[in-house]
């Protein structure tokens, strides 16, 4: 029998009722005689209870038992899910992490799956059970213990188990109706994307748009899964949502896909750092040990020996900046004037895999922004993305004025 | 090191700041040179909201995936205790059942244990860590799934932890300070004991006194476990709370230990049954397999052929009981007039291992409730209890004479 991956979000599986109605749409794939693996999240505002206490308990907490913890949420959803599922006389069963197992490293909270044996689960389906319920954002260490991926991390479980057992397709349902040209509740013209290529949907992961975790579209593309976004909370037909896929099985699409955005940015610049061979290694070495995760850099030209370090990072994450650069002065391992911070910065981005061919779309969005009067104060850009950093204030308008002017209100 | 185990129930840890207060605990023992194993329950209020989704989910539901969803309250605790007591500077992890590994049947919701290797704990004590984490209640199958031991059955994890152990002693936190001669709440002058023997405990918790699992009782006495029930809320010393032990340890001890009792009884009379040989075992068979828990059974003699069969059970098995007998007369199994219920009535015994050695017992307390005015409908006797069935109504008037007439209130 074909195998189809189903991944239900917390919103998906909030209460018995919302699980029933998840039931019902496994029921219709197994009725099309698939074999199906259910991936389900905690109960929505489960796992953030739990992420609550522990931090309570113990601020600087061990993650081996942060994991054992926070894994709890998944189990219960996993077990109501199948109980659900027997009772629609669907032949099912639940799946902890440890049970399959869904073999991880040790990096507690935020652990890479290595491996998922499809043996055990398979015998089950060859003895005709119909459903495998696991629960998702869960593993087990070469130690026996409990990892868990980071957060969002069911979307990889759903999409490494696709992989693993080279799945038809890997559905994700959740809150959202597919991948939009940007935030609808920022830009009303924003329209819902039929097909979207792996590339352009993990710049828009990875650029804020929280749809899929990022690392899930890293793995969906590494092993060709195709990945498709959709609600659970409308009724579907085979071609609803968006499909994530190559960009050969796209035959049109404009040059920019989206308009991404992330709110809540800061921009912090270090003042005349002593350059020598080693000093940007020297400073984001001491920023990511610190807990920090960097974004945008730039570095300006250096002048007798000194040059500013300009970087971007979550607006939460200044004050570990700040640590992390005065411990490595104490150090000995920099030597800087001052670190400014401006905290009130937002990033917008366009992305599209058509940025590739066409040329001018970098000129263009500058001079959509000029029009508006936005000043831009910082600019990163890769292949298929142009980034720049804006005042907040000016973030909706940028949005918006960007997605007109790429025509994005209108399909290919 | 000496081991000693110490078990926190649910209302024991039902917040973070009774966590804490037990964690407490648990560091003055560590202090004092034990390895100390904790077991705990889940937040109180935990289980039964997952008891309640399972049975709202699917009625009939299938027992595996009740397990794998009701454990998952243990483990959170199991998690925050551990980081609690790291917070503490006492080095501690949590272990789940199948990390243990707590082997049990795959009797779902009401497994047995059958084995707790030691080994791996055992190295992590010889690692350095004082304290083992351990979630109750729960265990692993032959067939790698988990298995739950039934309500309460975190007191059995404890007690077959410290016979794997070897522990010096099994503490028993719950909210209570102790085992009183009678539930305070019905006789004013219940008295704390400092000791009871496990012959009358065992006798207490199967008659509803409800402050350790039977099971776990029977454990004790098995393996020579001393037990000791504490409150996890007041100052301790070191001899706080009850011990339970061999009766050989009790030197002084009033005739009677205490007086139990158990409100919710339904006598039930199966009229004009056609006696023959093994006519016993088929009602009590077809009783058994209806899920009905038979107590006291009473056997009228037989005259022309047919006899009544009597027995007690819980008021809200009466449906049960009735279904089983039609259905064991439609079978053609057995062959009865009718089947008389009587829902009023509640039972109440007098436990004491001196009844071995004093006689009179007996008919001291028919004469007190006599006296009373109390009608006795069955009687029941074993070597250290006499059991009565009584109309509900006289329930505390048949505890307070009882209590009074045994002079219990007054230490032997």
């Amino acid at each position: 029998m074909p195998v189809l991956v189903m991944k239900f979000g917390g919103t998906s599986v909030a209460t018995l009722d919302r699980i029933r109605r998840a039931a019902k749409r496994v029921g219709v794939e197994v009725a099309k005689g698939y074999d199906v693996i259910v991936i389900v999240s905690a109960m929505s505002g489960k796992t953030n209870e739990l992420v609550g206490w522990v931090g309570e308990t113990s601020p600087m907490y061990d993650a081996r038992e942060y994991d054992a913890v926070v894994s709890s949420g998944e189990n219960v959803t996993a077990g109501l899910m199948a109980l659900t599922l027997q009772e629609m006389d669907v032949p099912a069963r639940s799946w902890q992490g440890w049970q399959v197992p869904v073999m991880t490293t040790s990096a507690h909270a935020s652990a890479r799956i290595e491996d998922i044996p499809p043996a055990n689960i398979m015998a089950k389906f060859a003895d005709g059970m119909k459903v495998a319920v696991v629960a998702g954002f869960q593993g087990v260490s070469p130690e026996g213990r409990i990892t868990t991926l980071g957060r969002g991390g069911s979307d990889t479980t759903a999409v490494a188990f696709a992989a693993a057992f080279k799945a038809e397709r890997c559905d994700i349902y959740t809150d959202v109706d597919g991948v939009y040209t940007t935030d609808p509740r920022v830009e009303s013209k924003a329209r819902k994307l039929d097909k979207i290529s792996f590339e352009e949907m993990l710049e828009l992961a990875s650029l804020g748009a929280k749809v899929l975790q990022t690392r899930s579209v890293e793995l969906a593309m590494r092993y060709k899964v195709k990945l498709r976004v959709l609600s659970s909370f409308e009724e579907q037909s085979d071609d609803a949502g968006t499909l994530v896929c190559d960009e050969e099985e796209i035959m049109e699409s404009n040059v920019v896909a989206g308009v991404a955005f992330s709110r809540d940015e800061a921009k912090m610049t270090l003042v005349s750092v002593a350059d020598r061979p080693g000093i940007a290694a020297a400073i984001f070495t001491a920023l990511s040990e610190g807990g920090v995760n960097v974004d945008m850099i730039v570095q300006n030209i250096a002048e007798e020996g000194r040059t500013d370090m300009t970087w971007s990072c979550p607006v939460d994450q200044v004050k570990h900046a700040d640590v992390a650069m005065k411990k490595a002065a104490a150090d000995g391992v920099i030597n800087y004037d001052e670190l400014i911070a401006d905290e009130g910065v937002a990033k917008v981005s366009v992305v599209g895999i058509g940025m590739r061919s066409h040329t001018g779309v970098a000129a263009k969005m500058f001079q959509v922004l000029s029009n508006e009067g936005i000043n831009i104060k910082v600019i990163t850009t890769s292949e298929i993305k142009i980034s720049v950093l804006i005042d907040r204030k000016y973030m909706e308008l940028a949005v918006q004025a960007l997605h007109d002017a790429f025509g994005l209100d209108k399909a290919a």
